[in-house]
This record gives C-alpha cells, sequence and structure tokens, in this order.
C-alpha cells in the first residue's frame, strides 16, 4: 500500500495508546512504507491502551518506558539497539501529560511540584531520549526526530493551562539537541504543531469541544486528523526533508497564519 | 501637561485627517511633549479633513504631499528643513489607501495597475521618503521613524485584502532601510501593528464592524485605542527606546499572542 | 528511480533556466515520481537558457510565459489544461528578478519605476497565474502550489536589496492567496524559505560568494543543495502534505534557527 | 533629572547585584522618574554584591527572596506590600542562574535536578511571584510586569546551554500569565529580550567575549547597553505602553531582524 518511503529504515515510536493515537497510525504507515518499528509507551499506559494488538499488526516488538526514569530510557534505547542490530533512524515523541491539568487546577494556581513533573515528561523526556541515543551513537547519520506539540506554544489558548508551557519547553528543547545532534551526525530535530485532535488523551481537556470547532473553522482546510498527522511524519522521517532541522512545522490547516474566517464572524456576529 | 519626553525633538506627520485620527492624536502628543511638529497629507485628503484645525492647535505649518509623487517628496523634505532650521528627530506614517478595496473587487479579482498603485502609496512611500532624507542628511543621528501597520501581515483577515500585502511590504521596506539608516546614522525604523481603530479611513474597510468586535474579544486587554497608540509613538519617538529597531512593534492589547479567549469560545458555542 | 509519489499527478514548473536550477531538478524528480510536467519560462530565458533539453528529457511541452503579462499567464493556463485534458495538481513558482540589482542600485537609491517591475515579475505573478487558475477552476482539488524564497523576507542581508522586499511581498501572496484558494477548493499554498544556491540566477547577486559561506558556515547541517530542495517540493506536492498550507517553510539546514555556530565565533575571534 | 514617566508608582525590582546589573541601573531610574522601589534578590547574591548600597541610594528596602521558596515569595509580597501601604504597579524580574553552566557540563550531557533546579529559578519564579501576587491582588490595575531573556529562546547559540530552554519556558510562563492577569486585572506581562551585556552575571557564560563582539558586529545600531534596557524599562513601567503584552520584546539594536552585517562577511572572508 505504501510508496516504499521508509525502505530499509528503523525507527522507535513513543505514545501509542490507542487506535486513534497519532502515533498509532503514524506506525501503521511507517510499517506500510518499509520500516521497522520499536513501540513504548509508559507502564500505566500500556496497560489502560492496547498497544499490543499495534505491536502484533505491525510485528513490533514493545518495551516499557517511564520517560521521566533514567533507567527505562537506557533500557529502551539499549533494547531497542539490540533489536535493531545497531542503530536507527527515526524517532517519534508523542508524550505530553499534565497533572495540574488532571488535578483540575487552574493555571494561575498551579502545584509547582506537580507543574515540575508535567515538564519532565512532556518536554525534558526528549533531552533524556536524544541524550542516551547520542551516548550510545544509537541514531544514523541524517536520522530524523519528531514531537508533536501544540500553538499553544506561541499563542495562549486558556484551557491548555500549564502544557503550553510544556510545549514551549518541548520546542525549545528540540532545537537545542538539533543543533547539536545536527552538528555531530547530521540528525534532525523538529516539532509538528498538529491541529487539535479527537484522541483519546485530547478528548480529556478542559472545553475541548468548542476549541475543536473553533479550531476548524478558522482553519481554511479544516483541522488536520491523526491520518493526516500520521503521513506527514512519514514524510519528514524520509530522506525528501534531510535539510529541514530544529523548526517547529505547523501541521494544521491553516490555522496558524489565519487571523479569522469569514465562518468565525458570522459566528460573532449571532 | 506631558512629560518633556521629547522637549527639542522635530518631527513630521503624516497622515492626520480628522480628530480620529492616530496621526492627529499623535501630533497633539508629540507638541504637548515638547516637540514641534511638520503636518503632512495628501492634497485630496488636506481637502476632506481639517488638517488646519490641527495644524492652528499646536502651531505647526502644514505642506502637501503625494507620497507616490517624488517631487511632491523633495519639497516635503526640504521645506520642512527650512522651517526647523537643519534636520529633524522623528517622522510618522500613517497612510493607507487601497483602490481595489474602494472598487470592491475581492482579493482574488484585483486590477493589478490599482495593486501597483496601493502598493506605491501604502508601502513604498516609506522608502521614498526615507531615501530622500538619507540623500539630504535630513534626520539626526539616533532618529526614529514609524509606519503604522496592522496584523494582517502576518495572518490572513480576509477582507483586508490587498493592504495585508501592502502592509507586509511595508514592513519589509521599515525592516530593509532601518538596516542601512541604522548602520549610517543610528536612525531606527520601526512599525507598529495596531489594533483595529475606529478611525475615519478604518471604517470603511467591509465587515468592519464584525472584525472591530472579534478584535476587542480576542484581546486580553481589549483594542488599543487610537489614544493609546499615540501614547505608544510617543515614547518610540523619545530617547528611551534607542535600542528598538527593525521591527514590528504590536500594539494589541494581547491579541497576537492568544489563540482564542473564553469569550470567543462561549460565542462559538452559541 | 522514484516511489510514485507524484503518479497521476501533472503540474505547472516555472523557472527551470538551465541543469543547476531548482526547477530543473524539480522537474526531473516529479517526474520520476510520476508527474506529468508542463515547463514555461521568460521568453528571454528561455532564449539564454537549456529549457528544450530538459523538455525532451522528460516529454514536457514548453511554453513561454512572461509573467508580468496577462495575456501570457492566461494564454499558460489555458495551454496546459489542453495538454493535460482538464486540471492540473501542483505548481511551482521559481521566478525572480530584481532590475535595481541588475543595474547596481543601491538598496537606498533605487529607482522605483524597476522597483514596481521587480515586485510585478518576482511576487505579483504568483498572483497573477493563482487568479488565472481560479477563474478558470484549473486546480484539482487538494492541489498544491510551491514558490520559492529567501530568509532575507524575515531579516536584512543588505546585499538582497529590494529582493527582500519582493520575497516578503510574494510570502504575503502566498498567504492571502492560500486562504481563499483553500477556502475554495483545498488548494494549498506555501513557500519555501530555500538556502542560498549556486544556481546560474544566484551566482549574480553581489557578495554572494561570502554570502554563501556564512550560511554555511551558520547551518548545522550546511546549505541545502538544489536537489535537496527538488525532494523536498515533491513531497509538498505528494498527498503527504495534504494539510500544510498559508506558510513558509524554512529548508536551510537548520539556518534560520541558529543564532550563532562555533564556527562563525572561531572565524570572529580571528 | 527624570520626567515623572513613573511618578507615584511602586514597584519591585528583583536581581540587583552590583552596579553593573540591569536591575540596578533600573532600579535607579526608576527612582529617577518618580517612583518608590522595594529591592529583592536571592540571600546568597546579597552576601555577594553591594544591594544595600543602591538601597541607600533610593531609598528603598531590601527584602531577601529564594524565587524558588514559597515561603520566600509568599513573605516578599506580603513585605512589599506593607512597606506601600497596600498594592503597586510594576515588577522587574531580572533572574538567571544555570546550575549546569556552572558545573560545566555540556547541553547534551546536563544532570536533570540541575535542570529542574535552573527552570524552577530562572522560570518558573516568575509564576510563583505572579500567582502570588494574583492571590493578594498585589498588582493595581494596568501593573506592568517585565522579565528579561533572550534570543537564545528563539535560535541556538550553543554555549548558552540550557538557559536556552529556560529562557523559552520564561518567555511562555509571561504570555500564559500574562493572558490571565489582562483578562482579570489589566495586568500586562512582557518580557524583554536584550542584547548580551557586560554584567558581572553575564560575564560568567563560557566564549561570552566571542559572543558579545559578534552581536556587535551584527547589530546595526550595536550592542544595546544595560543603561539603554533600564531606559526601555522606564517606558514599559509606565502608562506610554498599557496595551503592550504577552510579547516578547526584543531590545538589541536590530540583532534580532538581521541576517548578516558587512561586518561579518567581511570577517568572514579573512
Amino acid at each position: 500500500m505504501g510508496n516504499n518511503l521508509l525502505k530499509g529504515k528503523k525507527g522507535i515510536i513513543f505514545g501509542a495508546l490507542d487506535e486513534k493515537s497519532i502515533a498509532w497510525i503514524t506506525a501503521i504507515k511507517c510499517h506500510e512504507e518499509g520500516a521497522q518499528i520499536v513501540l513504548t509507551n509508559a507502564p500505566v499506559a500500556m496497560r489502560m491502551g492496547e498497544i499490543n494488538k499495534l505491536a502484533e499488526k505491525i510485528n513490533a516488538p514493545v518495551i516499557a518506558c517511564d520517560v521521566s526514569n533514567a533507567e527505562d530510557v537506557d533500557n529502551l534505547i539499549t533494547k531497542s539497539m539490540e533489536h535493531f542490530g545497531g542503530g536507527f533512524d527515526f524517532i517519534l515523541h508523542s508524550i505530553g501529560m499534565s497533572l495540574n491539568v488532571r488535578k483540575g487546577k487552574h493555571y494561575t494556581e498551579i502545584d509547582y511540584a506537580h507543574n515540575l513533573k508535567t515538564f519532565e515528561i512532556s518536554s525534558i523526556s526528549l533531552h533524556r531520549v536524544l541524550a542516551n541515543c547520542m551516548k550510545k551513537d544509537a541514531i544514523n547519520d541524517w536520522g530524523s526526530v519528531i514531537a508533536l506539540s501544540y500553538i499553544a506554544a506561541q499563542r495562549v489558548f486558556p484551557d491548555y493551562n500549564e502544557m503550553a508551557d510544556a510545549k514551549s519547553l518541548l520546542e525549545s528543547v528540540a532545537r537545542s539537541f538539533g543543533y547539536h545532534y545536527g552538528v555531530k551526525k547530521h540528525v534532525r530535530v523538529n516539532t509538528i504543531s498538529q491541529s487539535p485532535t479527537r484522541t483519546t488523551a485530547g478528548s480529556g481537556v478542559k472545553g475541548f469541544d468548542g476549541f475543536i470547532n473553533y479550531a476548524e473553522k478558522m482553519s481554511p482546510l479544516g483541522n488536520a486528523s491523526a491520518e493526516d498527522c500520521a503521513n506527514y511524519c512519514v514524510v519528514m522521517f524520509s530522506d525528501h526533508t534531510r535539510m529541514v532541522t530544529m523548526q517547529n512545522l505547523f501541521h494544521d490547516g491553516g490555522f496558524s497564519f489565519t487571523g479569522v474566517t469569514n465562518a468565525v464572524i458570522e459566528q460573532m456576529e449571532k
């Protein structure tokens, strides 16, 4: 079904919970394009989700990893290299979790211990993974790393809460590490700023429906779906995009460069 | 009434039509802060407006100038230098006119001769004025030039039509000329990206009311008024902002960095 | 050789002068990926270049078109539709020409008639082409339009002269038209901001060598080559990037998000 | 000496170490402009520096505060309100500290406990202070909060290390909190992205000299000095800039919008 865009490539995909997950669909698309995959997720997410169904479908091992835990990350990279018989070519970081959102804390009243934990899981995790890879020379020359982000990193969406700060931090880590991994090994690191997506994780956010409808009306092409995002990830992992690095790539049907649409103005006039 | 922020400074202000104009209010504020002013506007705008009332109030000469005409621009700068007895310190460029908007042309069906004229008046005019000033060494060391812009230069507001392109071009001219005038004479050049404002000019734009209400609801501090903008221009002309140059400065109550507000989401849910 | 990424797609490619041209290499890659192509260039460029060699190689018709001439643009789109037997799927706009640079005018002393001509050819041409396509419903649903740009649209590179303003205007036209064509027909319009490239056209710019070396040292992955750019265009024309629109896409080895490199600092310390 | 720009206003200034500090000079300028000040710094910084000299000069109390400590922050705001007899109008957050830089860790090999501590002190501290102020309704209507940042938040400067991520996070916190404080109380929150400055703190960064020379050559107006920055802070605290919020304001002599200067190209050609 694919075009062999990733023939011979190998990669690790974080964050496939269930079949609505961007990571899940990306794993399938990468497999269709000829890639070999290692799947990973947090132990708790693995219990909740259905990752084993996916693993079977694409013939991929699953290695549990709490990304805020150094040993887990170390184990993941080591085991992945053993599985692949050496280095690999791409990583999808689709990880985000906000303790303060879960606890229902307003942004102006967040708990700071939770805030730090949110950053550890959602942002610093990218650094941990890349630092471990660099130490082991785990990513092949011209490899590609993608982390999923959201435009709240640039503009305020009040209900997005501390995750906005987590995404800003994530994008900065991608840029900073992208510099060093680029100079050293031509590895490129980018974030994709995706439309709000009806995944199981996304749906938990307060006011998510008003949010997603607004984004739909504010995007000349409508919101990008999880499947669209998976397609975009595939080309970002392919050799067609080797000189794109250290960027935040908007993938949102035009939302980010639209000030207002006629559809929104009409609604405002009601 | 003022704080002597512009004591001893001299400047040219383009575009004061009537008492709602940002340029009009800025002229008054600059005068209150101790500056001497030369007023100018297009001959046609002078006939329609009430610039002479302003001139009297702040004791400023009025020199007509069609900014798309080389001789007019040359005459303006020459006469201003004669009036001031030498160089001057600041310029406010508050000029914009779209022939295709006036003719009711949709953006996708604009007339190109009109499009070029729109750029000549709204954007290239800044280059003409600055080039003429540079040739005559008319702006004093550490002088400050401001042109008024709008966020349609970055994001699409469909009814703003070709003025979006004109403002992008204007901001680029400000940046480019700002480099050269900065290196040569420490003159700084910036644009201010102002909230939509109920001036006589602004009101002509189709769908302006829906537009301004949306902006009001999307700005945590509300829309910036013409008077707010005049206050901001004053500090941009003062010595307090000498190292700010080649920028587009958002002055919009937070609109530009707000993705959505609760007020807008509520309206969307209706 | 390709991956059938553009199987069944049809497109028009502007600006293939000789085998160093980005447009030339893109045409070959698109052909390899299964696309049918119509080639076009300005009559004068066609005389200077070797477009017929390319046409033969990829079995494409060549239709001359001065993009500042309404009839030429109209003829190009009509003839292309006749050739393709209906609508087409993509356009590459690789067109830029600065009369003031050719005449050796400094940015602060440009001739305004030339300046307007530069904008007509380099920027407004994109509007003319898209407006003509829209009128004839020439671009298929989910089609993709790319125009080549340069980072001088965001930051000043002094020798780039008025082309900086032309590229800012081009990017604005892409964004504005992208909104309307997106809403109407899901056609996406983007610009690619490419590294300085040693093409026959690029080489003409004053100080180009210092420029390209600096960019090479400032890019963690080095400068993107014309071939890299062609690969990137291919994926932007493919269905893998359907939700990317109204953007300026940096394709520059990391230049745009690098503040300084150790390589540059070392050179500065000499 | 001043212009009474801050007559009747009251504010807290963090981070005045010695007379080279931006915070130190800003405190003096604010005092000259008619403001009352409370000074604060970390206990360790107070021992190293000379804050009492400043306190005497501007007749300001000094309240020690470790910004990563909830009780200290609470005490600071309470005591400041007691001193002022109620709410206050502005805050300068000039705080940054990188444990990994101090320990000489390369960015790709940072210690994560230190990384979190760096964020707590340099970035989350702004949240702590603002949250405490909001709880106590400590900042008056239309108050103004400034935090000092650096362009490494947008583009990579390799030796800036984890402070780049800290500044990105700081800017995000300013934006996020700026939304909520703006909606609630018209309080505006911005960051100023200042040129590299030869302060006692700045000088500690590895490669700082090459860095500052490069920035000087890359800025059409040269680097902004600490005194320039203090002047800019004054107008950002004044009522002249009431509608500017949620922004990162470049104050850098044009560095941020300059791609390259002739001075740098010449050096590259050596």
